[in-house]
């Protein structure tokens, strides 16, 4: 019996500041969007896992598994929530790859969520700040902004990355989201205005930053026996891996490199017995720009250092050598913390189906998402093939 | 190659109102106790998950997966958080179960942790309702304790049930619980002193309900293979089934039944091959009293209805034929909601291995645990067996 996990439904609400939904809605519609996409009846959903961060703090709702299943009309279906900060979108796919793998599951509906815009800003960063170690980060005041700042700061320091450079991954995302239809952000932004953009934490500015965003993403897993019976293009998960890191970013031997997305990069492309090279497309998690410049680096897109060189040669582009975030990533399409992670896959799945349109990138076989929380405690990694 | 997951190691904090402790302490207590009953090196484990409901609103702290691994100093295996409200410990059991099964971790140390005692009794309660459907019962002013009223009130009118009945889980789960080192409450009360405490909602007394409660949880999870290395008495996770409800209670069709409790408890004892009568102890969810008086019946020890009769008649007491909540239960034990479902398994490990001491059911050779979230719109039923 084949034991390989299929990806044959993929949906995605409309990203951005939804001041007429609430979180039960946008979850509701990526959910059924990805149903729709798979064409299986609901009622052959066994199981549902939820990824999010902190719908608690943001909405007043917890027990998001037992809501989602009642809202979708789905039975008694088991369901809960899971999360890993930014990287709770990222741990529902892979919870779903095991539950589906221990065959207690056949076919899941993995939803992420968050609805971010319902307080306001300086109570969004706060509960943002609970990802980091509170008791040794957020409590003293420094948010995500400042971490980033650090390693940012330092990169520039060992390696000679320039203002420049930081403001590449803005201008590339930017420029790829205007031909995303569920982007928060559709349209080019030059990079003298990014560069000009309000500071945040030197050397990081408002258009180096992730936005607060309201969305959420879906996607239908399954047996490899369902998908063919469903699915004439099912796209298979080659590999789940995740690795951990200290929470606080003083405590890691070096802060111009995750560890773990090294290692849960390394171990993936093993597991699927795959390498760098054969990697067509890449969504990597770019809540900061410094985030997407060592990610480049850390997944072998790049030397240690050569992360802003890379986007100067246009490396990263739509029809470069490795395409990375074509659908805008985290900064344009948006960064609803919960969701981020199964949007990431969602994107993903439409290029590897060919579906993504004007962002296509063409004859996409092989493709990598690498999704984190915090500043790196987090690392989860997911290879998809078709 | 066997597919059995097995339990070799059991640990709990001291459950109460730990001033002198946060969230971090009694996490590392429960789990260093897991791992040092287990007597396994902690460089062997290669997986963590951590069932938790609020710690964001309770302690500002989320993103506990990479927490827990950092401060147990475990390298850089995965971890993240799952969430079913009063289920997310047994939610973390199963997670673990099935990431097991599908082959992705073969030893994983599973903790259950809430820290609940450092917000006002106000936010606390803000902060369990979230649980509910909070849109249409919290926001409304339907908290836990009024939302479990109106279940008593309609039990009491079609069944007959009395005040008496309601005392008598009260009762019996302090009287277990004078022997249980780890619990809260280790002193008996009589049932006149349980039925003269305030009323919270009628016909619910504040003696009809758990407390509020910090503590943490821990066990050692493993393949077969795995556990015959480690242990002379391992104790086998014979199913794990979980099912939903709708999240409000007044859409149910009876509010004097809990279906999700009904289905996971038959489906359960069908994938173990056993029937009720096998099972020799049982942990059931009484958050309040009259939860324990439904859970009796809904898992098929009394008759619908008989629920209180059979608390009056003994049936449950350590000794009797169903022997209920030898820890003291969620009344007397405690209730850190995150760790609950998780204590639960703690507690019927012991009692397979016969380490309960004063509180020992003899010769007991199958378990069942039933931990819910909300008033039954989670149910998580464990099956264990020697």
């Amino acid at each position: 019996m084949s034991n390989r996990v299929a990806i044959i439904g993929a949906g995605i609400s409309k990203f951005g500041e939804l001041w007429d939904k609430n979180l039960r809605d946008i979850t509701l519609e990526a959910g059924m969007y990805a149903i729709f996409d798979s064409g299986v009846p609901g009622s052959d959903i066994d199981g549902m896992v939820v990824g999010n961060m902190s719908a608690g703090r943001f909405t007043g709702q917890e027990h998001l598994g037992a809501l989602a299943v009642d809202m979708g009309g789905l039975g008694d279906i088991p369901a809960y929530s899971v999360e890993a900060a930014c990287a709770s979108g990222g741990a529902a796919i892979r919870h779903a790859y095991m539950s589906i793998k221990s065959r207690e599951h056949d076919l899941m509906l993995v939803l992420g969520c968050e609805k971010m815009s319902d307080v306001n800003q300086t109570e969004a960063m706060n509960t943002i700040s609970v990802a980091s170690d509170w008791e040794w980060e957020g409590m003293f005041g420094a948010t995500f902004p400042a971490l980033y700042a650090f390693m940012a700061r330092r990169h520039m320091h060992e390696y000679g990355t320039t203002e420049e450079h930081l403001a590449l991954p803005t201008v590339k995302n930017h420029k790829n989201a205007a031909h995303n239809p569920w982007a928060q952000f559709q349209s080019p932004v030059p990079i003298d205005v990014v560069m000009k953009s309000g500071m945040l934490a030197d050397p990081l500015r408002v258009l180096h930053s992730s936005p607060v965003t309201d969305g959420a993403a879906g996607l239908m897993m399954c047996t490899e026996d369902i998908a063919k019976k469903y699915c004439d293009t099912p796209i298979y998960v080659e590999a789940s891996d995740q690795r951990s890191d200290t929470l606080a970013l003083h405590d890691r031997k070096s802060i111009t490199r995750m560890d773990s997305v090294v290692t849960s990069t390394k171990n993936a492309l093993k597991a699927a017995n795959l390498e760098i090279k054969d990697i067509d497309v890449f969504e990597l998690h770019d809540s900061f720009s410094i985030g997407e410049i060592i990610l480049t680096e850390d997944v072998g897109i790049a030397e240690k250092g050569k992360g802003g060189k890379a986007l100067e040669e246009g490396i990263t582009e739509i029809g470069g050598k490795f395409p990375v975030n074509p659908s805008g990533g985290l900064k344009a399409r948006g960064h609803p913390v919960g969701a981020t992670g199964v949007a990431q896959v969602v994107e993903l799945v439409l290029q590897l189906r060919g579906e993504a349109e004007k962002r296509q990138v063409d004859g996409a076989e092989k493709a990598l998402a690498v999704n984190i929380g915090g500043t790196g405690a987090t690392s989860i990694v997911h290879i998809l093939g078709r």
